[in-house]
């Protein structure tokens, strides 16, 4: 079975807002072993969406739409679903209830607005997708043989991810699933530290030995998400076995999606608690880290030291310090640790300094040159990397390095396994 | 005439890598009053690239493609566009040498893989496009008479954004301009602290009166984008002009492109420095600042005051505040910044504390709630906000506004064209 994806709206093509939902889906339809063959981004126009459905259900078997659900005179999708197939629209009481209460609910004293009724408006024969984190239900068609392309699907969703997101997990994927040729068996790892190709070698032999596993690699700044796939559960459990052993340093835990995640996880664990001292990263790593909700039991804050002076005044590098060695030099990043630490009185903590560029490089000292210290407990590590790429990539990867290290040592690793893969990039 | 848009890559079907292509390239034509009328993604398989390709070539006449021109085996783009066309592939010595002195230059000493000359390889009467950030160079095509579809064009970009915004501005928009029937002027305005509809309202008498102008607009978390364009030059001073009065105190500078670097841009002219310090944001608006390069000049840097005793501890805020309010009050953001004043001694701060949820919320002290402190020189601003939407939401329009605040000040208006729009964003 093929997947196609339409993602409907103006701000798509006019960049104003960034397809992640393209991507989210992709994520998530990895997991069962399948992909979208085909996706097609249209602007909020009823004849380029009718032409775009076209294109996607001859090319595919089903199709899912996003946007264009809202009550605004551009959502036009349902009209244009319901006129390419012929189909009527009518007014789902079902969906004006949802769309009444909820409108009660958020905003007592003031009137629903009649045009906002049109949210509940769905073609005949539909089925309905409960929409819980806004007023637009989805909706569900499996086409008959009255309609064009019989034997295939069509699933719309609202635009907004905090509306799409839950609905393809929840509802949506089990139609999928249900409408997949044969069960899949799947499971997803993240593997920190091993750049892409060297995971591809690993993995040879395992692969060899399981013929019935279907095996894609992923790349991201922090890790590499790796998928495996069978129709055949045991070959899962197999190779699950093998990858935890072969991959036991490197692998997040299976409750984590993020390096930050694992690291709260272990810090709450360990009964740990964690502080920042960020020159050329400039608080990126306190963000990744308070990205995750709950951070706050094990993270106490950071210091951006951005000047020279800030070092000197609340982190306590000596100024001979920085009149030798320079603010980017190993002996910096040691001493902005030991401020954090008597700062802070935390027990874990991570110091980082380096040039991001594009200015401020020099023959001895190159953009990309970075210091990063941690300490977890009585153990420390104070390493020297040279990233390439381009301002923001050498602070992501410094990042992704200095949380990684963290993880080591939390979890009792040699620090090697945080990733020298990120000195050399793939370009 | 149409823009189309073909972005391959497993990769962005698989949502290992979001499709940002589409929106640098849509924003910049937008920019020149025009956007793409469809987009595709599909995989590294030559058979689903050709097929792409008849789809965007019959809906459009110039087509954009991404990706695809690496040096290893899923790298199909050109032969796929050259049997697309019935044209050989030969291997350009233009090419050659720069891929050859590209190697040399980034790798002293090791050779050259042959397999990486593969990049020199192009369709017979394509005119080459130098890549002066990466080794694959871009292709561009106008297709004549023995060509299917005459009188259309292709340009083919390597898919690394690095590589591909460069070229796309420099190399490609000119072709894209000369292949436009009429001459288009256009401009791009940045509105901060004003919602998108009642930018849409004020625009209104400035439609009314210029009947040759053409405008659209696109909403951000920090700004209201608004462009303008006209076949008529004139048109667009005129224009220009008026919305430069009627925008006068939410207009950022035409130098600047996000809220941060207008403040730095600010901060610089005035001869001012800037420290944070954050909780809820929890490093964001740093990480905001340090994106901008050259920000070290006028940023000294910020405490993360995450836990209430690194409020206490290093901000000196007091512990009866802390009791008798809460983190979460006017009082505790007032004196995180005087705090913030006596340890980094700058003469502007931003200080943020608010519950960014999902937790953490009560009925008193409601998800959302977050108090935003500014100073700038001896004005003081402390403000109580009530954001609705995420998590990240919350956090994102808590940074907006606050560096918002502190744009104001710094240019002499009332605060209150900060932004209370974000109090009721549309959902």
């Amino acid at each position: 079975m093929k997947i196609g994806v339409l993602c409907i709206g103006d701000e798509l093509l006019k960049g104003a807002v960034i397809n992640t939902n393209l991507g989210y889906m992709g994520s998530k339809l990895l997991q069962e072993g399948i992909y979208p063959a085909m996706a097609l981004e249209v602007p909020d126009r009823s004849e380029d969406m009718v032409n775009a459905l076209k294109i996607l259900m001859k090319e595919t078997d089903f199709v899912l739409v996003s946007g264009g659900l809202g009550p605004t005179s551009d959502d036009l999708t349902k009209p244009a679903v319901a006129e390419f197939l012929g189909r009527k629209l009518y007014r789902n009481s079902e969906a004006v209830k949802a769309i009444t209460d909820r409108w009660a609910s958020m905003r007592r004293g003031s009137d629903l607005p009649l045009h906002f009724l049109s949210q509940a408006d769905i073609p005949e024969g539909a089925v309905l997708i409960p929409n819980h984190y806004g007023t637009a239900p989805g909706i569900y068609l499996e086409l008959g043989e009255k309609d064009p392309f019989p034997g295939k699907y069509i699933v719309m969703m609202p635009g907004p991810p905090s509306e799409l997101d839950p609905m393809f997990d929840h509802q949506v994927m089990p139609l999928v699933k249900k409408a997949l040729d044969s069960k899949l068996y799947s499971f997803l790892f993240h593997i920190a530290g091993v750049g892409e190709s060297r995971v591809e070698e690993r993995m040879q032999r395992i692969i060899a030995s399981l013929p019935a596993l279907s095996v894609a690699y992923c790349a991201a700044p922090e890790f590499v998400k790796l998928f495996i796939t069978s129709e055949c559960e045991k070959t899962i459990e197999n190779a699950s076995q093998m990858i935890r052993k072969e991959f036991e340093k490197e692998l997040l835990s299976d409750k984590a999606k993020t390096v930050a995640e694992e690291i709260i996880l272990l810090l709450k664990e360990k009964n740990c608690t964690l502080s920042l001292a960020e020159s050329c990263t400039g608080g990126l790593i306190s963000q990744l880290i308070t990205n995750v909700p709950g951070a706050s039991e094990v993270y106490e804050g950071g210091i951006v030291s951005y000047a020279n002076k800030v070092k000197e005044n609340l982190l306590k590098v000596k100024s001979s310090t920085l009149m030798e060695h320079g603010a980017v030099s190993s002996e910096c990043a040691g001493e902005m640790l030991e401020g954090l630490k008597k700062a802070f009185g935390t027990s874990c903590g991570i110091s980082v300094t380096g040039i991001a560029g594009p200015g401020g490089g020099t023959e001895e000292k190159p953009v990309g040159l970075v210091y990063i210290g941690v300490y977890c407990k009585e153990n420390l590590h104070v390493g020297k990397y040279l990233f390439r790429g381009s301002r923001d990539q050498i602070r992501a990867r410094s990042a992704a390095v200095g949380l990684n290290i963290l993880r080591c040592m939390l979890k009792g690793y040699d620090v090697k396994h945080a990733g020298s893969i990120f000195l050399c990039p793939r370009s």
